[in-house]
């Protein structure tokens, strides 16, 4: 057990929504940016822990696509919430599960003692990057961002039991978007290059991947974490996509379990698994002392689990 | 103290120079991509520790601007060193010292007995982005990786001593790239936004604000480390820029003891503080038992310090 409580938490959601057939994806506001949604769930965060951006030790910028190269998100993020701040600020990522990488570093941060207090931002804008013409990502991407802070805990009951994160080379371009850094520069662009520059899915390929290693990698977290599926009081996976059920289904988490709320959230990168916990937290289906299950899985391909008794 | 150890290293240095004055800077080579000098790097620590990549516990990418917006770089390093592999890949950023704050990482993990074995690798290719109206900054970067793999250590008075990383967000935009991710998307490349994808660095800032800074930074370090200048074997800046001597007289740390080969390697971004390492390692200079200081100063602006005993 590494102890610490989550003491505040935000979260940012565009109004504008489309729908496909029952699915709604909510849409950025033109306008709004990345770092515009990211500091929205943070300054919500922050106002909840009853703390000013002053008075974080670490703030870790746990986003799939950053705002710029360099540099990077955290410190930009810092810039927003106290532009004279002096704060550590790095990023963690894992892509869409980068919260959960986050949340297990910060939560090692705080356990050995070295920071009091982390804030964990998450969002993307994945549908700035749909490609049309590929209908099963661009149906299934959502914008939104979500921030935690993190602080270290006086009861030591509370806090991350465990965690596991692998990923699968053999799936590594599965999800993708190969075009704007070194491998294929911006300066590459052109009509003919702009697919490269969009999400590309290979849906089945991740759908067959994740059949393939969670329930192994599952009986992996839950022997090291010494838990078993009856002890969670909720799971929170990330809303990967509408074969969430099935995943889930798969390692043996039963329905009302975990929540899937694909239809009416989408897949929101790495907002999504720190968004549906804000939801839920704030709904008060889950409080202080109730154990949930973050995981789900991300470009890579990696799997990602994390216990917390909240 | 958390006790680890270099168990291997390895570095990638293109051989192809361009010289300005008395300076040199490497330049990767046409058809070498940044992957190909990651995995260069990593194949030889991985040699040197006398380990394949699949006993490695966790692969950390921790370079600046990385190969694809998504996956993380770990990821697809992690496809290229073990196709099929199933270890956990992550990516760490702060920028120019995404390798310290790794290290910082990874030693958390290993303390706390998560890891055994963690690989973590640098690189960036700095000089594709390289604005040629901009002297000061197009005249400094050079292109490298470094790799070290990490274990436990049996011996408790090896590891690392303490670190410290804070960002002054009122220099955030002393050093930066904005094109490319979802700020400036490639989408948005043109003739005209050309400059907004290259390095953009106000070189007067970024010293003005180091100097600032450095002093108390360095004080609160050691205040933290317990140790003194005295007790350091050899300090490992970032090669930030030939203003390097300048900063480390401004923090108290005499010439001889600090490495300083602007001249001959330049700013290797995110590889130049594990490169540089490696080349003293390499060369005899330090060895077990010594006390090491790595530090530097990143876009961020960031500065990062971490002792190590080897």
């Amino acid at each position: 057990m590494r102890p610490c409580v989550i003491a505040g938490y935000g979260a940012y959601l565009p109004g504008r929504t489309v729908s496909f057939g029952d699915q709604v994806r909510h849409r950025v506001e033109p306008g709004v940016s990345q770092l515009d949604m990211l500091e929205a769930a943070a300054r919500e965060a922050l106002d909840a822990a009853g703390i000013g951006a002053d008075q974080v030790d670490c703030i870790i910028g746990a986003v799939a696509a950053g705002v710029q190269p360099l540099p990077c998100t955290a410190a930009l993020l810092q810039e927003r919430l106290d532009p004279r701040g002096e704060t550590a600020a790095f990023d963690v990522n894992s892509t869409c599960t980068s919260f959960i990488t986050a949340l297990d570093v910060a939560s090692r941060y705080i356990a050995d003692g070295e920071y009091g207090t982390v804030l964990i931002v998450s969002g993307d804008v994945g549908t700035r990057f749909l490609n049309p013409a590929q209908t099963e990502s661009a149906e299934l991407f959502s914008d939104a961002a979500a921030a935690v802070v993190l602080t270290a805990s006086e009861d030591p009951e509370r806090g991350v039991i465990a965690s596991l994160q692998q990923t699968w080379a053999s799936y590594a371009h599965a999800t993708e978007v190969r075009g704007g850094l070194s491998g294929v520069p911006p300066q590459a662009y052109s009509e003919a290059t702009a697919t490269d520059y969009l999400f590309d899915m290979d849906g089945k390929a991740a759908l067959m991947g994740m059949v393939r290693v969670l329930p192994r990698f599952f009986r992996r977290f839950f022997d090291k974490a010494g838990i078993e599926i009856g002890d969670l009081d909720l799971v929170v996976p990330h809303q990967a996509s509408r074969a969430l059920g099935l995943a889930m289904r798969r390692v043996g988490i039963p329905a009302g379990l975990f929540v899937d709320d694909v239809d009416r959230l989408g897949n929101m990168v790495s907002a999504s698994v720190p968004y549906v916990l804000v939801e839920q937290l704030r709904a008060g289906r889950i409080g202080a002392g109730d154990t949930v299950l973050l995981c789900g899985t991300a470009a890579g391909m990696t799997a990602n689990a994390l216990a917390i008794r909240l």
